[in-house]
């Protein structure tokens, strides 16, 4: 063997053959589970339940139907549904088939679901009959290249629209295709500096190695269960909770949104282990009388995402699970979560932090010319790891600027102390993260700026305990003008998607600058750090 | 994006930066454990210790060394060494510098370690002092390729070919170099259906896939220990052991050899956690009277390989190790181990089976025209995942035969259970599995034929305490010949490694054979089967 040996040269059958065998396919997840337990409860929803092997039949046989279509080899299905079976089939499916499974973003206006479906050009749409007014009113604007719609979950869709007809005409048995280690299995949009949402294409490798680092990160065994308290649509849910259970055989518990009393009876009635909650949703539960004293022994870890809590709130939280370690995870989509996570034994002493770094990820700290720095020195929280995105969709400027230097930029500024723990400081990206989604300040600005009364505008996160961060309109008003708070928001709201509305608009005479005349952002933001103490 | 779009086509940075930034490569496993804790202990060997900070150094700084050779990418480079710091340090090396290691089976008789070198090309050789007789044997036949060999334990080696110089030699610093998801990063020669050894050539992906799949199997943390009792050149300890400690930050304590009281005093110092041994090493402890009413406390997983075990030893394993799973892993080098493991509820009940497959591994059982079976039919057991080998080397006839049917054929028959375990009945291949070796009937067959007094010869394994598997050899004289047991045996130590030797010859007038004349070797198994029940 010499230096020009590549490992095709290693053996002799096919390269299909040799793909097949020891491919890296995420559609592959739920039949190992299967081969195992085929009869284990894999998802529950409401008074659904699918075993592994019901699961694995059709997630082939769904497979089989897509590619009946028409569909070629990393095409788009994009994917508008609440946590429901008929969501996680279809994302395997498509995983299965060599198809890119996007799941659409339900925060988002029927406008921005139309760009995100343009932007992606897909080939099917498969849609729950609850979200059909907007799905309806996105697929007016929707691309030519979608030639497929299909609901499910009542409204008797005609035969051609009617997913469970589509699933019936796919063939049973397994279905295989070739997948390649980086062909992309997810595309999901996320908010960022930019003003239009921005597509996420991310790898096979990528998320089947997540499942891997969160099973050892939850420390997941085949018994245990998971509650999915949060949208699927989501990284956080999709990749470090869905995935780590269905790689080990455990139980997914499917919620439709966070209703504390369903929540709760589904945590005892499934002895939940493991979820991950926003901090205002332990908030509702913490702040309502009826859970006073309320404890919930099955749960080994409740996880919160998003910011860090105060040490009261984390009191009362180890109160109500009081087997179970209370961390925080982080991640983004560019970087399939979790990228860091709280170690159990720093949940007090570091509880401020944004934890450390998984197995599979590296996270150090970037000063702004490409050097890495030393533990303890400031600087942008910057990745590498396997997990990473394949890239943005069609944006190849944004690529380029993302992992310069040779390692993904997080936008995010922090230190990294001497145990590995990483300390959040401020953000370089101009994104507000509220209620668990990324809102670019400028799409919010450039939205105000619309409006006849407004001369100038500066968009800021302010700390909300509900939000995490709540997005504030710092605004100056045209001469000669007159508009109010609730005017500007009601001006908002007709044309952004809701988490993006402001909290709260203020009405200034000026904004500070520096000499060249920059908005000096952080000093407006400090101003208004305390905006809604009193809420 | 259409059909023909591929995963390059999403993203703007060349491909070298994105292969850096989210590669799956072997060596990485060291740095991520070395970014989150440097300061921890990562290795221990006798009074040596190396913190993860330090090894990763030293990793870095031998692979500067290596490429500083003139090494091209994929070169292999040798590796003669029991359990020392220097040989994983070398192993990472050449990960993290895109080489290929091989460590060698130390044994191997000189001879076939010449085979090795050969049929690898090796272009450097790395070996310990205490090694040198047999490595100076091997080199005298080493391939003209070899230009490098170095030396370290003692023994003043010249500086051309001292270890400690090589080492310091090379720049520090972070090596960064290029490793693509399916470079090889191992070769490991098992032996096998064929005379000589043959090389396994296993990808970043494979090895790294099973750290994580085996740190879910152990349920590894950051603050666990393992001991590496077994010799890290075959792969149950490289890949299943060592591999999941060092990916979630755990403690590896290595020994040379097993020896009872050494192992002993390591496990309680080091409060070890997790280690795998062969059964008779269990039975060392359990029959000496010093260890009688002796308490592992620290024990959380005591696995053995190879073969099962009957229950009173079992019981007297879990008397020793209170607080430990007792449970059988199995695996080969073609398919990197582990791929079945006892569950922890199957640990008495299902004692006697190969366990169920592991989270990256799918294990099914096939008929010989290549159809898969359903539950409870008995058949191949065929294997598909990623952490299966890129192929043998140099044998493509091999490589087909071993991938047919679209999975990996691994020579043992079986049925699986209701409950997904694994009935391990009988083996296709003709392999004798000896001492944690891999015995090819053929080889040792051979030969006794070149013994003057053998007319024909059937080697076959006998249950064996100790070794699991002995091997034996029935023989039939050639006509006036004569030739004693011992004598038989002598021959065999002079022309065969120490483990293919056998441990008995049955001298017999005649063999049972099939109709068209082929032994019936399983009528000559049933017959020995009881050979060694007085031993």
């Amino acid at each position: 063997m010499s230096a020009t040996a590549t490992p095709s040269d290693f053996h002799a059958p096919s390269a299909l053959d040799m793909n097949l065998i020891e491919r890296v396919c995420v559609g592959d997840i739920v039949q190992r589970s299967a081969d195992v337990y085929p009869d284990r409860i894999a998802l529950v929803d409401g008074e659904r339940r699918l075993s592994y092997a019901e699961f694995n039949a059709r997630v082939d046989q769904l497979g089989h139907a897509l590619l009946g279509l028409g569909l070629q080899h990393q095409d788009i299905v994009a994917l508008a549904a609440r946590n429901r079976l008929e969501m996680l089939i279809t994302y395997f499916a498509c995983a299965r088939a060599g198809l890119i499974c996007m799941p659409i973003n339900l925060g988002l206006r029927a406008s921005e679901i139309a760009f995100c479906l343009r932007d992606a050009r897909a080939r099917v749409l498969i849609a729950e009959h609850a979200l059909r007014d907007v799905v309806e009113a996105a697929r007016q604007e929707a691309p030519p290249e979608l030639a497929h719609v299909f609901w499910f979950g009542g409204g008797s869709p005609a035969p051609a629209e009617d997913f469970d007809a589509l699933l019936a005409s796919g063939q049973t048995g397994p279905l295989e295709v070739l997948v390649r280690d980086r062909d992309v299995v997810q595309l999901l949009y996320t908010s960022g500096t930019t003003a239009n949402p921005k597509g996420v294409l991310t790898s096979h490798v990528a998320v089947t190695i997540a499942g891997l680092s969160n099973a050892i990160v939850h420390q997941c065994t085949p018994d245990m269960s998971a509650l999915v308290g949060l949208p699927l649509f989501h990284c956080a849910m999709l990749n470090s909770v869905a995935m780590p259970f269905l790689t080990v055989g455990g139980k997914l518990v499917l919620t439709q949104g966070f209703d504390p009393a369903d929540s709760a009876r589904l945590i005892d009635e499934h002895q939940i282990n493991v979820m991950v909650l926003l901090p205002m949703m332990y908030g509702v539960w913490l702040s309502d009388p009826a859970y006073q004293g309320r404890t919930f022994p099955s749960m080994k870890r409740a996880m919160y995402a998003m910011a860090p809590m105060p040490p009261e709130r984390l009191e009362a939280i180890h109160g109500m699970f009081p087997n179970a370690d209370v961390v925080l995870g982080s991640g983004q989509t560019e970087f399939t979560p979790a990228t860091c996570v709280q170690r159990p034994e720093h949940q007090w002493s570091k509880a401020a932090t944004w934890g450390t770094a998984t197995v599979m990820t590296r996270v150090a700290i970037m000063d702004e010319d490409g050097r890495l720095l030393p533990r303890g020195e400031t600087g942008e929280i910057v990745y590498r790891g396997p997990q990473g995105m394949q890239g943005y969709l069609n944006l190849p400027a944004e690529n380029h600027k993302s992992f310069r230097h040779g390692w993904f930029h997080s936008g995010d500024v922090a230190h990294i102390d001497e145990d590995g723990a990483i300390w959040f400081k401020d953000r370089y990206k101009d994104v507000i993260k509220s209620g668990g989604e990324n809102v670019a300040s400028i799409e919010v600005e450039r939205c105000l700026l619309q409006h006849p009364a407004v001369a100038d505008v500066a968009v800021i996160g302010a700390p909300h305990e509900r939000w995490g961060e709540a997005v504030v309109a710092s605004v100056v008003l045209a001469p000669g003008q007159q508009a109010d708070e609730a005017a500007l928001i009601a001006h908002c709201r007709e044309h952004l998607g809701g988490f993006k509305v402001p909290k709260a608009v203020v009405i200034v005479s000026e904004f500070p600058r520096t000499g060249t005349g920059k908005i000096q952002k952080h000093l407006i933001r400090a101003e208004l750090k305390g905006l809604f103490d009193a809420a």
